[in-house]
């Protein structure tokens, strides 16, 4: 069976916990796994990341891809070693191996939702 | 390498074609294909549908699943044997053969974000 999770806040959906950070460069960044394997989905994960004014996600690289479509604020984006300035609505697809990190630009936070293979093929909790 | 889709109206991005639907019970249903094979994406697909004012999407099951948030407009979602009223931020997780529909509900157009396995999988082209 399928699963719904009503948004009841700005930052808070039905069913779904927020996770944080340990690390103090990531203070305030938010992660909701959306869908995942507590609905039952074993081919993708869809989390909605948070990032607060002035704050950023890690600067990384992994082996698992990311799907993401940003959902309100602007973004600064680093995809490899190009940097792109996206809003709403603007599509991101990260590939396995290639570094990247995105940052609130602005006065307002950053939400995104982020696709991610199951963590069984790759993926590391934190990402 | 990954890439960027810019949002460049209201239903187009850069580098994404808009696909119909030659169902005439499914006019004015959009698909747009944001992350995909195109992108190198392996893992799973990332759609955009925009479904008209009055319009909705198939009613149909099949094996794979799809992980949904809806970004505009109100939806009334057939899940299995429930219905829901939903809106923008809420989410949906369709499981696998489990009956579902999207249907746009009141005067502007349902947009959602729709997660699907790849076609490889157990997708058909069409949803």
């Amino acid at each position: 069976m399928g699963s719904v999770h009503r948004r009841v806040s700005e930052r808070g959906w039905e069913g779904v916990a927020a996770e944080a950070y340990a690390d103090p460069e990531l203070a305030g960044v938010e992660k909701h796994e959306l869908i995942g394997p507590a609905d039952g989905a074993a081919a993708y994960r869809v989390r909605y990341f948070r990032v607060p004014v002035g704050g950023r996600t890690a600067l990384e690289r992994h082996a698992h891809d990311h799907g993401v479509v940003i959902e309100h604020g602007r973004a600064r984006v680093t995809l490899g070693d190009e940097r792109h300035e996206l809003g709403p609505g603007d599509v991101v697809y990260v590939a396995g191996n290639e570094l990247h990190c995105f940052e609130a630009l602005g006065d307002e936070p950053l939400g995104f939702v982020c696709v991610a293979p199951p963590r069984e093929s790759g993926g590391d909790i934190a990402s």
